[in-house]
């Protein structure tokens, strides 16, 4: 399967993915191949078939050796050394590609914020009474959290969430100037972002002076360039996205373990399918609730059905399926194909990873597409606007006009090509430390002991230039089969749990150490963290266990990967994971190889100052051999048994 | 000339500006061409041969029709409908420009905003004892500026400044949600904006936004990344940039009219020639301070030298003109044959609009370059890092090096190829409404009158897509002799001075009405109101003559024109100033034509909303014509006379 991510040589000798060619599958799943054929049979385009009329991608946009930043140009920069070497304002290839680069950790530590501004607006709400079927959930998360930004600790709960909501808005402007959650990390981490100067300050603040600096004329250096986006991206992970999972939690329920389903089987022939897909659980935890409405219920049985039916897909699917057990449809390359099974009464959408493609296909049947982030609307989509004023109110009219369209389905083009697999979710944090008995100590005792080696986060997308989660999964039984605990977020954790990864059982195909550890805790060798903000959960341990041990975070022995990584996101998760101490490997090259400056930066330049860089390796065998490499070193220097290094 | 901004029908059938041809001169200044030559003799690559080794540039960039927001791609949909007609997610044409566009929207406006932060900073420090050197100079304008922010009035001056640097970073968080400047408008104007929701919350917050719903899968609806671009586009407009402004003049005095001079020729043979580049004048305010330093003023003439001379280049020079009087070397694509004069001690630059190019020229001399600004390095310049503590010092060793780098200059290769041209500068909205008597009424009764059909801001950058000066210069003239008041800002306001048009005497070029108008205040027919965000010197002036007539801003005959813009930031400007009322002339065709939605929102569609919208005209006699007859509809609108409509 090696061979599914080809390499070809590019201009300037680099390597450069190239589309899986016609006799290689476009997934490992069944699921997804039976449904991409229903959908050839059905003449419905996908994003494959888009992936393949764009090829050949254009070279220099691959190589970041365009700029479209002024109006002189566009300008490209020739990497065969032939034509210019300086775009008309005089940058050169490591200013443009530093540049571009940059604006996509911008893109992406906005997206994540942006989210986690939402969640803190609708915590206000509910403080101070305006948003009505949302709640404390988690009062103890509240406390906990409302400590740490000082916050006084007698004050009741709604009051205390106000305060809390307030400080957190603090965190986005430019009054305070340093990031609370930052705290967790070890003082060295810390000093090692003061002495590169990438030391978040506030989350819009970074994303807004990333995007100055990009402007034409003023950041001209590119390892200063680089820097920002590091800055940038920290702002992301131990801010946006960082309020994102700790208000979600207080909002809705710090996860905790249990069992759920995934892939396409999820979606019941005789039933109201409703995919809750996006990445804010908002509006999605409504329309829980709605799901449950015994009047909608009924009116469901009076048209045929046996129930109503959710199911994510993506992030908002995580969500859900963390907090509330919702079984789990797929990751981004399925969304196109669940309305292909014909069975669909209602996708539910909010934002981000969400292809305009989906109201095409949802005219191409009965469903209805519907959109509820006035941030986001759709071509072909019933807009509903979500506000914490009126999610409950929305949740429910998508839930009974989903109910109502159930008469609308044509059962004949009704094809669900997959019985649902099991797995395990909902492994937080708190849920992590409380199955080892309320402390680290267990997990570190048997790092230290050999049993598990280490601990590796598989993150990340699909993207139609890898076969879709080969990566994923080929990296991580290579980990598991290596005593490399697994955690997971996003697509990645998507694939796992349709590849039968996540269940205690799948310690079968856990060395020896790990399959113990499992069998011992009853747990999967792969554990859900969540969606892709909660990338931040991962954070959050990897920063405790440093403190438990007394050390930085780049002394540890994990690492993270992100094997099929599409999106800006993706870019600036990396990239804060990085600067957080964390080697990273990527699958898919990102836009950088015009640029060797910008290119051993980031291989390379990097670790003297934090401890951690990239590595970029499409083929998961390999990509496991450097990320088990990197782990035993990290054993050795903490004065651990290691192995072959 | 009409002919040097050539045409040809690219693909879609849209008119593209192309490169001047070889025949066709780079620009209509003296100083220009000289040195130009001078630069092919001495085997020195300028702008303009980069410009030539990028033809033919990307149809695709050029028409907004590429895509590298994610990393399934990059895309192109072929404008000729044969190829892709949508990227690998969904996103058809009108969504890749629409998307494309806002972001630079949003680049432009964290440009100006982060500029005004700056201040904000420094305004702090000043407060708070932080800031030698700096001091609060304006108290008038600080009384004014804090009562509109509500910052009590019986506070000393310190205390003042300090609550209200302290309200102003409230603008560009999350908390408080509105924008205080805007409040100058009519209510029509903001009603007409919330009925949009454009209504602009926090400055940061919209950039962040904006960033977000352009990320992959998030807004999908051209009109609605269209709408959060203008919302981006005010908080530039009424925020960031109008903060700059207005703390500038609190901190540096409020420009008061005073004659100056302009192009190369200002700079000394027989002195120390130090150039002032970029747009923020914190550090160039220290070096005018630090030039008449007895001492230094003395080391200079024991090297030999008569003086130290200081000149301004782009904005950061526009802003010391303005208030020091300091004179105008040039515009933007002045900034490499500054130096190739072989006259330049230091140039020394903060940031936005300088070319990176400069280092490798400065080398070429014995020029030293001095960046200064953390946020804007460049490749072979001398790093002084600017702080609110640092910059007095920082403006004394700039001076003292460039004097001690006199020694090092070789005379034989000196050239200044022209002799200065006489302008007045110095026409804030304080200074003209003094020099009405005290309120816009006589303006008013003139423009009722019609002595004066109405105002044009004629504003913007160089492109060498366009013959240097040539749009300004010749839009500028055709408006005058039509009675029509033009004010000033940016490289166009340095077109304008080289051109001799900013001196009482171009009253001559005038029409009859505008001509006795400048008589009898002994003004120029052409307005200088400042660098680029002093565009903003423009809107308020706008928004006070339309509270003065009580109609909303897009009833004045007023309009705005950017003939010859090449910035995101241009694009931040043009967009606030429709949004905020004002039909606005661009002269080079921003990369929207692969959209027919998007080029017909922005140039119809948003006028029933608005009340204006934009026109590309790259013929500045034809975007002439198009102001005169918009500014005569608009007359007769007002019940005014009016001519030919």
């Amino acid at each position: 399967m090696a061979s599914d991510t080809r390499k070809a040589v590019r201009p300037g000798g680099y390597a450069v993915e190239q589309k899986p060619s016609s006799e290689t599958p476009v997934s490992i799943q069944p699921d997804t191949l039976a449904l991409k054929q229903k959908a050839e049979e059905e003449g419905l385009e996908t994003i494959w078939e888009r992936f393949a009329a764009q090829q050949p991608e254009c070279g220099f946009c691959q190589l970041g050796l365009s700029c479209r930043i002024c109006a002189m140009g566009p300008c490209r920069i020739d990497p065969f050394g032939d034509g210019p070497q300086r775009g008309i304002c005089g940058a050169d290839a490591d200013i443009m590609v530093a540049r571009n680069l940059a604006r996509m950790v911008a893109g992406g530590a906005a997206a994540h914020s942006d989210h986690g501004r939402d969640l803190v607006e609708t915590l206000l709400a509910v403080a101070e009474g305006h948003a009505p079927g949302y709640q404390l959930t988690d009062l103890a998360k509240l406390d906990r959290i409302a400590a740490e930004y000082g916050v006084a600790p007698e004050l009741p709960p709604l009051t205390k969430a106000r305060e809390l909501a307030l400080a957190m808005m603090e965190e986005y402007g430019i009054k305070k100037g340093h990031l609370t959650f930052t705290k967790r990390l070890p003082a060295t981490r810390l000093e090692k972002w003061q002495a590169l100067g990438i030391t978040p300050r506030g989350i819009d603040w970074e994303i807004a002076e990333m995007m100055h600096r990009t402007h034409m004329g003023v950041d001209n250096d590119p390892v200063n360039l680089l820097l920002q986006a590091l800055r940038t991206a920290l702002a992301d992970g131990w801010g946006g996205s960082m309020i994102a999972t700790e208000l979600s939690d207080i909002l809705f329920g710090t996860p905790q373990p249990a069992a759920s389903q995934a892939n396409i089987g999820v979606l019941k022939a005789d039933q109201v399918n409703i995919i809750l897909h996006g990445h804010n659980p908002l509006v999605s935890e409504m329309v829980v609730r709605a799901a449950q409405d015994p009047e909608l219920l009924q009116r469901a049985r009076e048209l045929g059905a046996q129930g109503i039916n959710l199911v994510g897909l993506c992030c908002t699917g995580n969500e859900v399926l963390m907090r509330k057990g919702i079984p789990m449809a797929g990751n981004h390359l399925v969304q196109e194909l669940a309305l292909i099974t014909g069975a669909v009464e209602a996708i539910l959408v909010d934002y981000q990873c969400i292809l305009p493609s989906l109201g095409d296909l949802a005219a191409c049947y009965h469903t209805i597409f519907f959109s509820t982030s006035p941030k986001a609307k759709f071509p072909k989509a019933t807009h509903l606007a979500f506000t914490p004023e009126t999610g409950e109110a929305l949740g429910r009219e998508v839930v009974a006009r989903a109910v109502e369209n159930y008469a609308r389905r044509n059962p004949e083009r009704v094809f669900i090509p997959a019985s649902p697999v099991q797995q395990f979710t909902g492994f937080s944090v708190e849920a992590i430390l409380a199955a080892l008995g309320g402390t680290p100590e267990p997990l570190l005792e048997a790092i230290k002991a050999g049993q598990l080696r280490g601990a590796v986060g598989v993150v990340g997308c699909n993207n139609p230039k890898v076969t879709q989660d080969f990566g994923h999964t080929t990296l991580t039984r290579e980990l598991i089969a290596r005593d490399i605990l697994v955690l997971d977020t996003g697509c990645a954790a998507v694939a796992h749990a349709k590849a039968g990864l996540k269940v205690p059982e799948a310690a079968e195909l856990a060395g020896d150490g790990l399959k113990a550890v499992c069998r011992s805790l009853n747990i999967p060798p792969v554990l859900h963290m969540g969606s892709c903000v909660d990338n931040t959960r991962i954070l959050a341990l990897v920063a405790a266990l440093a403190q438990a041990l007394g050390v930085d975070t780049d002394q540890l022995p994990v690492a993270a990967a992100a094997p099929e990584w599409y999106s800006e996101k993706a870019v600036a998760i990396a990239s804060y994971a990085v600067a957080s101490g964390v080697f990273t490997v990527l699958g898919v090259v990102p836009p950088v190889l015009g640029s060797k400056t910008v290119t051993e930066v980031l291989l390379k330049g990097l670790t003297q100052h934090l401890g951690a860089c990239f590595a970029v390796e499409p083929d998961p065998k390999k990509a496991a051999a450097l990320i088990i490499r990197h782990i035993e070193e990290k054993r050795r220097g903490l004065g651990l048994e290691a192995r072959g290094v």
